[in-house]
């Protein structure tokens, strides 16, 4: 049996980390949105009798164990103990790994999902078990419930799936602009002296959010969150400027990876892409996702 | 300016009812599917300087604020108190109001998503003020959280959105048949002797479901709940009886409606139609929605 799932991509504008001892109760307030791109899951099983195999491959490529230490984690619980046979487990990434699109966590749920669609289960039994594993190997603490929110969310309880609560913005029709520029690692800033600055500031911004919860107002805190904590500083926060004149809303920096992210207007998006263009830099306008994660029989 | 959502209708297959002072922590435990026709409403709002005026209209028609008591109140506390001008609420249903199929959470859950989108506020706060009016004035006590999770949802802890956690199970590609016959009073059905059975063999379908949560056996147990607790019984549930030589899995009656639903594959339909077409009933064939509600400017 062949089963596909999408999960999209998911980019966070500003959080407050909240480490607990039980994975579930782990978690993140913040707020972030969902992307039309994203990730898509196949899992091929193939029951042969023999042996219990499960196989992880990134973008065609098969990788060990140690690189995809979340999915195996996943997979290892999800297939039966009694299963004998193959599971192939294909993941196929938008955007790169370890740039901020919440791509482990997409692997991670779309892998639950697929498999809980082939073996049994329930959605909310693969989201925790996607989310406990996010937790356990520090790919991140908000990306599968931010993903299975869809639209521009925002996690006003922290928790994983059935224990924190998200909520959505209403928001018109906007694009999304992404500058994807390279990787920053979620652990390392996690383990970090930072960690204050993003607690205080994170909390500051959640709040006057849900002041005035529009999707205007939240890119205006995601940026002074950014600039605050100083994890956008130097070129690319001279960039951040660059940008901000080619468009009406502040663009800020993608949490967490070395990249920058804008929502915009279909009559922005020639104005920006001439000037990222110029400027030679990678970039991608693509829409914001508003459904829930896919999963269903592939007939290819 | 104008305001489309759009809300799935929502039968439900067994419940527990849940009743709380607080309307937040009240509601269901249970089983139902969303599908793919429901309520469309359309807010139409005109800033004109004179009178705060709301209107609402059922297919069309104006209908007085003691006919549609739970979508007054929902604009009522969405509309801001010094707005002046007129708002225009117009619901729109694909079947009949009373028969089951969450017509009166549709059109205050859409009016809800509608006014927020309009006037600000957040899809929690929406579906939060939804889910009080439907609970305080008896609409129903999950049909909210339902149409919120979409798909085939397990209400397993009960309350209203934020508070309640709602799971989805995972389904091929099965078409819906609901057979729409008359109407049924929830608060007559709520307030009478039969709650004792419906809150046993509830807890008791739950249970059940959750040791092997897929579709056929929801239908399974949807069925055995209406039998035991009385509600499917005499013509009903001697149609039901019929329909099950012409599908594989068995019809179950619609909670809270004179009717029945069934999934069937694509194969089935035809048979379906033959059958219910000689027996001179209505009814129709449609899709499981397995989005999230919608909602957005309209351009019409």
């Amino acid at each position: 049996m062949l089963v596909r799932a999408f999960v999209p991509a998911h980019v966070t504008a500003f959080f407050v980390p909240l480490f607990n001892d039980d994975p579930l109760k782990a978690g993140s307030l913040g707020a972030g949105l969902n992307l039309e791109k994203g990730t898509t899951v196949f899992v091929s099983t193939e029951e042969d009798g023999l042996e219990r195999h499960i196989h992880v491959a990134f973008n065609g490529e098969p990788v060990k164990r140690e690189r995809a230490s979340i999915s195996y984690s996943v997979a290892e619980e999800l297939v039966p103990a009694d299963f004998r046979g193959e599971v192939e487990i294909w993941q196929y990434f938008d955007f790169p790994n370890g740039y901020g699109f919440g791509n482990s966590a997409g692997g991670a749920l779309g892998t639950a999902l697929a498999l809980g669609y082939t073996f049994g289960g329930t959605w909310l039994e693969a989201a925790r078990m996607a989310h406990k594993y996010e937790v356990l190997h520090r790919g991140g603490l908000g990306d599968v419930v931010g993903q299975l929110a869809g639209g521009i969310e925002v996690r006003v309880r922290a928790g994983g799936p059935g224990v924190g609560v998200v909520d959505n913005l209403f928001f018109g029709d906007y694009r999304v602009l992404v500058v994807p520029l390279g990787r920053l690692s979620t652990k390392e800033v996690l383990d970090g002296d930072v960690v204050e600055a993003i607690e205080t500031e994170g909390k500051l911004a959640l709040e006057k959010l849900l002041m005035e919860p529009r999707p205007e107002r939240m890119m205006v805190l995601a940026r002074e969150f950014a600039e605050r904590t100083g994890l956008l500083s130097g070129e690319l926060l001279e960039l951040a400027g660059e940008l901000d004149g080619a468009l009406k809303l502040p663009s800020s920096m993608i949490m967490l990876g070395r990249g920058l992210f804008a929502l915009l207007h279909e009559k922005e998006v020639d104005g920006a892409r001439a000037l990222l263009s110029d400027l030679g830099l990678p970039y991608d306008v693509t829409g914001i996702y508003d459904e829930k994660p896919k999963v269903g029989r592939w007939i290819g």
